[in-house]
C-alpha cells in the first residue's frame, strides 16, 4: 500500500506505482495525512493486508512514522522535496527506538518501490530473478551511457 | 496537560511544571509516545479537558503534531536537544497547513509554560496581572545582573 | 493584529487574513519593522487591544520577538522564506527564556491564523465548533483527494 | 549479516545483535570497510545466504551502499554518530535510483534489527507474533514510565 | 559601550573588555536584553555618547539588531555559542536592508573589540600606530609558535 | 575602496556604489581575487588611502579576510549568494582572533555601504545628520508601506 | 581517467575534459556507477594506466571513494550539485582514514582537472611552465575584469 | 611542507608528520597564518622546494587557499574541527575556479599525508610499492578486527 501525505505528492507517488507495476506487483494508492486524518491512517493501515507499506510526505513528514506505529510490517518512508528538504529527511530518518522506518532518498519513490520488491522477493524466487535481471539491465545501460557520453564529451 | 515523548524528557518537562506552578496552574504530566503508543496519545488528549497542551519530544518529534491532530485546542511543541537538534526543531516547526503547532525553542519548556499561561490569561485577568508582574521582575533582574556583571568584568 | 516586517511579505500575510476572515474574525494588518521602525512596533502593540498577535518576517526575523517583548499576550511568529530559510526559522524559534514566541512553519501564515483562532476559541464556543467543522471538512477533503489521486496514479 | 565499517562501531553493532537475539535470530557480525577492503565486502555479501543485511558506518558511510550494490536482498543502513552526523546520514539516505538502502536513525542499530525482524516476519508468523508482543510490551512500558515520571515531576 | 544579552555572556564579554583595555580605551559593560528589557536597550543606547557599540547574544540574538535600530553609530554583533550556533550567527548576520550590524565570529569578542579599535583609530593616529604594533607583534608570535611547534612535532 | 572577488559580483557591488553615492561619498571599485591575484589585493589595499574597505566574494570567500590581513583599517565583508550560501557566510564571519572582518548579510552590499558611512560619520557631523535623515525617511516609508499593504490585503 | 557517476553529469564532466585538453593532456571519459556497476568501476580503474583519476558524482556520491579503494594513485572527487548539495560534498570530503580522496568544490570539474595537471606537472617541467603561464594569464584577466567592472559600476 | 594555521593545530599536524615518516619522507612543519602573517605564507611557500603542500586550519580556514595562490604545485587542505565544523570544511572545499585545493576530511591529516605520498609516488616506484603494501596491511587488519569484534559482540 502506498500512502501519500497530500495530493501534491502524486507525481512522486507515481514513480513508485510505475516501478511496482514493472515487477508485476499490484498496489493501492491512497492519500492519508498523519495530521489532517490520523484515524484514517490507522484504519487504512490496520485493515490492509499489504505486506509492505510505502509512505511519502514532505515538511515535518510524520506519515511514515504514523504508519509504522500502526503495523509491525515493514514501512518505507519517502521524503518529498520542498523549501528546506532537511526537514522531511530528518523527520523520517530520526525515528525513536522501537518503531523503525526504512528511509530512502529525497523524492526516491522509485527506490522505495524497489526496496519493497526486494523485501517481497524473499519469499518469491521469481521476483528475485526479476530483480537480478533488473540489476543486470542497469549495469548494461551504464555501459551504453558510457559510450554515448564518451563520444559527446570528447567531441 | 504536559505530554513527554519519553521518560528521558522528564528533566526538561519539570521546567514547564515549575513555571506553571509559579502561576498557580495545576497540570498533569504524562508520558505518551506518538510512535510507541499512538492510541494512548489520542485517548489522553481527546478525553482531557485541558485547555492548552504542551508536548515535548526529541528526534523526529512527532508527538506535538499527533496531539494537534487529536484536538482543536492550542498545542505547544518543545523540541528536546540530542545529537542533531535540527531534527526535532524542524519536525515540530514545519507542520503542514491545517494543523498548527506552536513551536518554542530547544529545551524551552519554561517558555512553553509561559506561552500556555499567556493563552489562559486571555480569560483570566488575575493571570494577566501576574504575567505583567513576572515581566517587570524580569526587567528588574536584568538591571541587577547588569550591575553585578559590570563590576565583575571591569575588575 | 497582523504585523509584517516588510511590504514584500504581503502575499504571505494575505493567507492569514483570508483564514481569519473564514472564521469571521476581524483583524488589522500593519507593516512595522523591528529594525527600521522599532518604536512603531512597540507603540502599535502596546496600544492595540488585540488578544493575539501574528508577526511575520524573513532574514534575521526579529519582529515576532520584538512584538513579544512589548506585550504579555500570545504572539505567533511566521518565518518568511528567502535565500537561506534556516535564518528566519531559527531566529523565531530560538527565543530566550521568559519571552515566548509561538513559531509556525515557513510561510505558514494560514497555520498562524488557525492557531490564533484556536486560542480565541477557548472563550468562544461558537468558534470552537467552527474549528471542529473545519477539521472535519479537511478530513473529508483528504478522502476526496485520495479517490482522485488513486485514479490518476493508477491510469 | 551485520557489517561494521570499523571496529570502533562495535558498541553500536552490539545493539543490533542483542535485539536480533531477543527475537531468536542467529546472525553473523563482520568488520568490512567499503573503502579499506572493498573486495571483502563484495565477497562476504555475495557468498552469504543471509536474507537481510545490516550495514553500519560513520563519516562518508559508503558501506551500506556497497553492500546494496552487491546483492538484491534488502539492505539496512545505520549512520554512526561522529563530529558532523549530517555526513553519514546523508551518505546513507541519498542513494541514487536503482540501488535502495533502508536508512534508519543515527546509531539506531536497534531499529535496524527490528526492521530486519519485520522483514523476516513476512514469512514467519511466529516472528510476527513476537513483534506484536514486543509492541504491546513497549506500549505497557510507556504507561509505567508515565506513572513514574508523573510522580517525580510533580514532587 | 558593550551590551550583553544575558549575564551568562559575561565570560565572553570580558574578552572584549580586556582587548579594549590593552588599547587604553575605557568602556562600559551592561546587561540589556532585546527581549526582556527592550526599552532599557533603547534608553541606554540613545543616551550613550559611545562612538561604537558591541552587542553580544546567543540563541535568536536580537540584541545587536535592537542596538543598531536605536543608533546610527556603528554596531558590532558577537554571536555567543550554544547548542546550535547557526541560530545566533544567522540572526546577527542576516540583518535586513537599512540597519547594518557588523557581525564577527562565534564568541569572538576579542575581534569585536579590535574592530571597534580600528574604527576609532580612523580619527586617532596614536591608536592606529598601536594597532600596527599589535599586528606586528602577532606576526612575530606566529614565528615563535612556528619554531616551538616545529620542534615538538618533529620529536 | 570596494573590492569584488570576481566580475560576476558586479551587480551586487553596484548596490554599494549607489548607496555611497547617495551619501556623497566617492569610491573606487576594483576586481581583485584573494586566490587568483593575491599580490594585487595586498598592493591595492596597502597603497590605498581609503579609510574603510568593502570586500565581496562568494564560495570560500577569502577576499575580506585577505583585505583585513593587509590593513589595520576597518574591513567589511559581503557574502555573495550562490549554490550553498552557508559557505561564503561562514567563511567571512568565522575569522580567527586578531584579524576582524565586519560581516554583513548575504548580498547586503547596501548595508555594507551604510556601515561604512556610519564609520566615516564618526568624524563628519554632516554625514551623521544625513544618516539620521536616512533613518527617519526609512521609518516614514514603513508607515506608507503599511497603509498600502493594509488596503491591498484587506480587499 | 575521468569517471562520471551518471550520464547526467556529462556537462560538468566536459569542463574537466576541456581544461585537460587546454594543457595538452589526453584523457578518457567513462560512466561508471559505484552502486549500479561496482565491478565495472574496479575493473576500469585497476586496468587503467592513468596516473590520476577524477571521479564525479551527486547525492551520496560514493564513486570517488570507490575509485580510491581500487587504486593507490591520486583520486580527485567532484561533488555534483542537486537538491541538497551538502550530501555529495560531505560524502566526498569525509573519507575514512587510509583511503584519501582529494575533494574539490561543487561542480568544480575545472579545478579537478587543474589539480590533476598540477600533480602531473611534478614530473613534467613543460607542464609546470604552462601552469605558471595559466596563472599569470588569470592574474592579467583579473586586471582586465577590474577595468571593465570599474567603468560599468561607476556609470 | 606542512603549514599549520595556528599552534593549536599541532596535534592534528603530528598525524601528518607521523604518516609521512612511516613512508620515509622528510618534511618541514611551520606555523603560518593566512590572516595574521600573510606575507610569511607567501614567502615560505614560494621559497620552498617542496613538491606538495599540506595546509591545515579551522574556522574560516583561508590558509590552504592562500598556499594554493602562492604556488602551482599541489596543495592539500585539512579542515580542523571546532565549534561549527561546516565553516572550515566549506571554506576549504569551495575554492573558486582556477586555484584548486585538494580537501580531505575533518582532522584527517593522516589522509592528507597519504594523498601527498600517492602524488609523490607517481615518480617513485619504491614509494608506490610501499603504498600498495600499506593498503594490503590495512586490508589484513580489517580481517583481524573482524575476528576480534565478532567474538566480542557475540559474547
Amino acid at each position: 500500500m502506498i500512502l501519500l501525505g497530500s495530493k501534491n505528492d502524486a507525481a512522486v507517488g507515481k514513480k513508485a506505482v510505475d516501478m511496482l507495476r514493472q515487477f508485476g506487483i499490484s498496489n493501492e494508492v491512497v492519500v492519508a495525512s498523519a495530521h489532517r486524518s490520523p484515524s484514517r491512517v490507522t484504519r487504512l493501515v490496520s485493515q490492509s493486508d499489504a505486506e509492505v507499506f510505502i509512505a511519502m510526505a514532505g515538511l515535518s513528514a510524520a506519515l511514515p512514522g504514523a504508519v509504522a506505529a500502526a503495523t509491525v510490517k515493514p514501512v518505507i518512508g519517502v521524503p518529498i522535496s520542498g523549501k528546506l528538504n532537511l526537514d522531511c529527511i530528518l523527520s523520517i530518518v530520526q525515528m525513536p527506538g522501537g518503531i523503525p522506518v526504512a528511509a530512502v532518498g529525497l523524492d526516491r519513490a522509485d527506490n522505495a518501490a524497489l526496496l519493497a520488491v526486494q523485501i517481497l522477493s524473499l519469499k518469491d524466487k521469481h521476483l528475485m530473478e526479476k530483480l537480478a535481471k533488473y540489476r543486470r539491465d542497469m549495469e548494461d545501460s551504464v555501459e551504453k551511457d558510457s559510450q554515448e557520453v564518451s563520444k559527446d564529451v570528447q567531441s
